[in-house]
C-alpha cells in the first residue's frame, strides 16, 4: 500500500496508485458493515469532528457510521448550532476545534477552497465533504469503487455524465478521478450547464442525452438543484425532464450492460424517472453502501492505521 | 420467551403473549439503568438510526439512551438536517439509510402509516416512535409496564383516558394495548374530541370527567395540543381546564389507590394541575424511567439478543 | 484530594483548596488528549446529558469530547429540538431527563440561576455551562488553569479584565475565582459597562485600557456581544474598538511577559486586533485545550472516579 497523505482535499492531485490504494482498502473494509457485529477497534480513541455548513443526510450520516464502525468517537457541528452564528470566522472556528485535539475534521462548506484553507492552518487531517461548486472527492471515490466493483475495471470504460456539469462538484471530482484512472468521459447537458473550456479536460461534449447514453458503459446522472432553478438555466423542470431526464425510452439506446449512477438525493421524474432509478441497471444504492466503505478507508488511511489492527 | 417479530409498528396485531414478553424483558433490563456502570455489551456493533421528523425530547433521548446502555451505536437525523429539505421522498431517504446497513430505524413522522410503509420497503427493523394521529406503541408499552408495576396486574383494571381522544395516537395505542391485556377502558372528553364509532372498540364513553375519575383504577390524562387550539375544538383553555383538567377537587372522587399517568410533556394548569401532577398518585416520572426500559427491551428483542449476553 | 461536591454551579462558594484540586486533576488528565489513543475507561457506563438552550460551539463540543475521552455516553439536547418548543417548563424537562437516570446534566440557559434551580430539584450532578449574565464557572476554571500553567502561579498576579464587565458571566466567574486564588483584579471598560458597586468586590476600576494593560500580568479581553449592540452601550463598534480594543499600539505599554486571554469566539478588529490575537502573548488556543482538560476533571471529580481507574 502506498498512501502517506495527511488530508483528502480533492481528486485533483491524487495519483492513480493512491486512488487504487483507497479503493482496495475500501473493498476490504466493506464486509465489516455486513457482519453481525459491525465494529472493529481500529480507531478507538480517535476523535472525528463532522463540521457541516450545508444540510446533508447521507454524507454526514455516512461519515458518522464509518467512524463508529471503526470505533472512533464522533462529534457533529452544524452551521446553525456553531459559533458561526456569532460571527466567528471559519478559520477561528477551525483553530478552536483543533485546540481540542481531534484527529480528523470532515468539512462541508459552501465556499470553494474552505477545506484547503483549513488544511494549511490546522494540524488534524481534513477531509473535504463538499466545498461549494469545487470538489466532492469522497463522492467520486465511492463512484469509482462502485464502477470497479460492477464492471471489474475503470480503465478504458466510457462514462457519460449528464446534467448541470458547470455547477456540479460531483461532476468535477468524477471527471478528474475518471481521467486519472484511464476512463473516457463524455458530458451532456443543456448549453447553459456546460462549462466553457470543458474540452481542455479531454472530455467529450454533447447536448443530446441520446448520444451520451448510447455511447456509455456507465451513466452518471446529476441532481437538478431545484433551489437553483430561479437562475433560469433552463425554461422549466418539465422541459428539462423531457430533454435531459433519463427514462425508459432514452434507455432503449443504452448498452445491455450499462450501469446507472446518481449521487442522490434523486428528484424522481425530473433528472431520472422512477422506472429507471429503481430498475435493473441502477446501482444507486450500491453507491450509498460503498460510501460508508470509502469513508472508512479514508479515515483508516489518513490516521495511519495498520492492517493487523483491523481484526476484531 | 416468544417474540419473533422483525418490526414494532403498532399495538395493533400484538398478541397478549408478545406484550407480556416485552414487559417482562423490560422489567429485567430496567435495573441496568440503576447500576453504577449503566451499560451492557449486548448490542455492541449494532447501528440504531433515530429518524425524527417531529420535535421530541423524551422519545428521541429515551431511544438514544436505551441504545447506548446496550452498547449500540446511534446516529440521529432530524427533519431539518436531512435531505428531506432537498425534496427527497421518505422512501428514498429510508432506502438510502438502509444502504448503510443499520440494524434498526426508529422513526417518528407526521404521516400516519409512515413506519409501515418503510417496513415493507426496507430490511432493517422499523420501530414506530409515533406516526401522525395513528399509533405510538412504545408509549403504550411503557404505560402498560408502569401499570403492571404499580398495580401488580393489567387484566380487569378500569382505565380512564381523558382528553382529546380523537386526535391522540397515545390514546389509540393504549386502548388497543389495554383491551388486548384484558383491561376495561372508558374515555372522557368534550364531544368534539371523541371519535365517532368509539363504542365499536368496546370502550365506555362519558363527557363528564367526574364519572371517569370515580370509576378508574388508572387515570391517563392526555396532553392538550396547544398548537392545535386554533381548530377550536373547545372554546378556551380556561374552559377546557375547568371541565376536563384534573385538579384536587376532581380527585376527591377518585379511588384511594388510583394512579395518574400522563405521556408528557404536561401543560401545567391546563389538562393537569400542579398539585396533582406532583402529588402522591402521580406516576408520570415512573413512566419516563420505564420508557428507557421498554425501548431497551424492544431493541434487544428485535435484534434477537440472547439472554446470556446480557451479563456485563 | 479534597472534593466532595455533587454539583458545579458557580465559582461562588468554591474554596481555594477545591479549585486547586480541580486544576491539579485537569493537569493530570490533560495528557490524555495528546495520546495516540485519547481515551480512558474511567467513566464507562456513565451518561452525560448536554442540555444547551443557547448556541455554542466550543463549550458543548468541549464537554462532549471531554466525556467521550473518559468513555462516558453523551446525549445532546438543544432548545430547538427539545420539548421546550411545546411549552414544557425547564423543571419538568429536567425532571424528565432525570427519570432516565443520567449521571450528569450539563446546562446552558439564558436564565440566571437555572442550574441552581435544577440542582435543588433533581438528583444528577448539575454543571453550569453558562447561566444568563450570572456565572460561567468552567470558563473561569480553564482560565485559571491556563494562568497557572503559563505563569507558574495565580496568587499575587495582577489580572486586568477589559470590556463589558457588567453583562459578562465570564468576568463575574473570573473575578470570584481570581480573588479566591489570591490574585489582584482590575476591570476596564466604558462607564456604561462597569457594574455599580464593583469596588465592593475589592477590584480596581479604570476607564482607560492603557492603565489596565500597563498594570497587568494577565489581560483578559471580553467578547463584545454584537447582538446586544442595539442597547447602545457604546456609540459604535468603531469607537469601541478605538478606545477598548487591544491592538499593537496599546500593547506597547504592556509587560514583557504578559499573557493575553479571550473566552472566544473573538470579534477580530473589534475587541481584539488580529496581530494581537495571533501574536506571541496570546494564549487563546491554550485556553480551548485546557477547556477539555478542566471539563474532564469536573466530570471525573463529580462522579467520584478513583485515580487508579484512569490508567488505560
Amino acid at each position: 500500500m502506498n498512501f502517506d497523505r495527511h488530508h483528502l482535499l480533492g481528486m485533483e492531485g491524487l495519483t492513480r496508485e493512491e486512488i487504487e490504494t483507497i479503493l482496495t482498502t475500501a473493498e476490504s473494509l466493506k464486509e465489516i458493515s455486513f457482519r453481525d457485529i459491525k465494529k472493529v477497534p481500529t480507531l478507538r480513541g480517535k476523535t472525528v469532528v463532522n463540521f457541516f455548513h450545508e444540510p446533508s443526510t447521507r454524507t454526514r450520516t455516512s461519515f458518522e457510521i464509518a467512524a463508529k464502525r471503526l470505533s472512533a468517537d464522533t462529534v457533529s457541528l452544524s452551521a446553525n448550532t456553531s459559533s458561526l452564528v456569532k460571527g466567528e470566522t471559519l478559520v477561528d472556528t477551525a483553530r478552536n476545534l483543533e485546540a481540542m485535539n481531534p484527529d480528523v475534521i470532515v468539512i462541508r462548506h459552501s465556499m470553494a477552497g474552505a477545506p484547503h484553507l483549513l488544511s494549511r492552518m490546522t494540524k488534524p487531517s481534513i477531509i473535504n465533504a463538499g466545498d461549494g461548486m469545487h470538489e466532492h472527492p469522497t463522492q467520486a471515490l465511492l463512484d469509482l469503487l462502485t464502477i470497479r466493483e460492477k464492471k471489474g475495471r475503470i480503465e478504458g470504460l466510457q462514462v457519460a455524465i449528464i446534467g448541470d456539469i458547470a455547477h456540479s462538484r460531483v461532476a468535477r471530482s468524477n471527471i478528474i478521478g475518471l481521467k486519472t484512472m484511464g476512463a473516457e468521459v463524455m458530458v451532456a447537458g443543456p448549453p447553459t450547464m456546460i462549462p466553457p473550456f470543458i474540452e481542455s479536460l479531454d472530455v467529450g461534449v454533447t447536448s443530446r442525452i441520446q448520444e451520451a447514453v448510447a455511447w456509455a458503459d456507465v451513466i452518471m446522472m446529476l441532481r437538478v438543484q431545484l433551489e437553483r432553478q430561479q437562475q433560469m438555466l433552463f425554461p422549466s423542470l418539465r422541459e428539462y425532464s423531457r430533454f435531459f431526464g433519463l427514462n425508459l425510452e432514452t434507455m432503449n439506446k443504452a448498452k445491455r450492460d450499462v450501469i446507472i449512477m446518481h449521487p442522490g438525493p434523486i428528484n424522481r421524474g425530473v433528472e431520472i424517472h422512477p422506472e429507471v432509478a429503481d430498475g435493473p441497471y441502477s446501482v444507486i444504492l450500491d453507491q450509498v453502501t460503498n460510501g460508508v466503505a470509502v469513508r472508512m478507508a479514508l479515515l483508516y488511511l489518513l490516521l495511519g492505521g495498520k492492517k493487523s489492527e483491523m481484526a476484531d
